[in-house]
């Protein structure tokens, strides 16, 4: 019988998750990132696989816990890097601590993934732990890309979806396989791989997509947030690829301004509507939904089917 | 037959050291960090126990490439948490690069330490593994403690000796261990263990007492360089203990300053000297090595205890 998991069930392992009181500086910023929520994407995908291809309940909580933690790591030294100052409607670690105690909380937080791996005691720990290895250096190689392309000019489609493949598809891919690879299946592994890759590429794509042109009324957000913030973004670089140079000229001045405002928004939106830039990015996310739905087609298990089936059609349908 | 390792045969493992190209933001600063050179002693430590102990070459290789790779990823992050510019004379990473550099490109180094260790391949790796994991928490610990004392007022000697055996004594423990958990024999890891810890115990100590009072003629060196700084040593926190009120206040107003100069360095040591302060420390760092020598003698193997006698000498012999 197939159970069904959410946050939910999420938030019980990481209620249930135990750190050491002292130095507080150092713990209390792990146990304060975990509780700030979320969707849990990851780690509830990584439980659910793991229920339907039969891996014991125990070990599903440990990888869904490592991958929880290892994703929140992230976030803690990405929001210094990003110098944000809120993460989910709070305020980040780094704010409310200083920099150097989210470098080490971060670090710390880091070898308590490896931590939980091994509390799996499995004959195929370490065979996972070297594919996690290979996953967490390409998410540090996404994110330096990341970095590096606010000062490159140079930037093509490609690069940026090499760089979102790494920063964040391939964890979701890891999320899919992990349970397959530590039941040493490691043919369903590379297909669970592939299937999470290809979503999360997809889901980050049409993220870009409807941050500016959102479906439907847009629920009231704040619309074209990432051309407000002068993010680089699929949509920017596919207008700078297919604009004329006047158009070409107008882009590069807005987004190299230090500032934009609601007008430059508006302008960068005519622009990219001018070369059907959404359709064209549209077309991106959809290839890779394909990708998904051709790759569905070859899975045996039918409940492991169903929830990816599911999962992806609920990921990727949204309007805003 | 025993061979001799030294620095050179840790930087032979360090040119085979293979790392991507690309990102380069991300590598470059990893081979940078590791080519600045320096003593190597908890790596040459780790390779001369394992060929003590008869270890395979190629395992006590990983084992002392890990360790290094981990010891110059926690250098990389303290230097960004100590805002400092120069490391073994030359520039720190987070200032040749940036700080986003810094922290991402030791994130990265800490992934490059787990995979070394699971290119082992052996039973005892996950054993090995979850003590590595104790001990790099133990280290992130320590250097939270460091940080943490430096606007804390209260800070006892146990405290301060708590925090350099976790920032600074564990690590080498583990060096000397490594190789014997890898060959599953726990009771020679724990003896090793425990000369390792007080070797490293012994050695901080007497580093902080030579910074302020080198035997000999000093070889020139900056004399009182830790006093300047400000940093509270167990020197410090010794004569803070013994001070009568007007000597306290003295120091405690000398330290709490901006900065301070030789006359201050001069009146530290002054009232350091007053209070035995030298003879006090010295008397803690030899009760160590006490211990070491203690150890030493239930140490079985000739070659190893012949290593680890001249190793511990010629590490605590020194004079400034």
């Amino acid at each position: 019988m197939t159970k069904t998991y959410t946050a939910e069930h999420v938030e019980k392992l990481i209620a249930d998750f135990q750190l050491p009181q002292s130095p507080n500086n150092l713990y209390a910023p792990i146990s304060y990132i975990l509780s700030l929520g979320g969707k849990r994407v990851r780690s509830v995908v990584a439980l659910q696989v793991a229920n339907c291809i039969g891996l014991d309940e125990r070990s599903a909580q440990k990888l869904a816990l490592a991958i929880e933690l290892f994703h929140n790591f992230t976030l803690v030294h990405d929001d210094i890097m990003d110098r944000a100052d809120t993460r989910r409607g709070q305020i980040t670690v780094h704010k409310k601590w200083n920099e150097n105690i989210g470098i080490l909380s971060g670090d710390a937080m880091l070898i308590e993934v490896y931590k939980t791996f091994l509390e799996l005691d499995n004959t195929n720990t370490t065979a996972l732990l070297k594919r996690f290895n290979h996953i967490g250096t390409l998410v540090c190689e996404g994110q330096q890309y990341d970095m590096d392309f606010e000062s490159d000019a140079d930037v093509s489609e490609a690069d940026y979806l090499e760089m979102i493949r790494l920063k964040t598809a391939v964890l979701l891919g890891f999320s899919m396989e992990s349970a397959a690879l530590l039941m040493g299946d490691n043919a369903l592994a590379k297909q669970l791989y592939h299937i999470g890759e290809c979503i999360g590429m997809s889901f980050q794509i049409k993220d870009d997509l409807l941050d500016a042109f959102p479906e439907g009324d847009g629920f009231g957000k704040q619309v074209g947030g990432d051309i407000l913030a002068g993010k680089k973004t699929l949509l920017y670089l596919s207008a700078l690829h297919h604009a004329n140079e006047v158009d070409k000229s107008q882009l590069n001045k807005i987004y190299s301004a230090n500032t934009r405002n609601d007008s430059d928004v508006q302008l960068v939106k005519d622009i990219m509507l001018k070369y059907q830039v959404p359709s064209k990015v549209s077309k991106v996310a959809e290839d890779y939904q394909k990708q998904v739905e051709t790759s569905l087609k070859s899975i045996q298990h039918e409940a492991l089917k169903s929830f990816l089936f599911d999962f992806s059609n609920q990921l990727l349908s949204r309007k805003v």
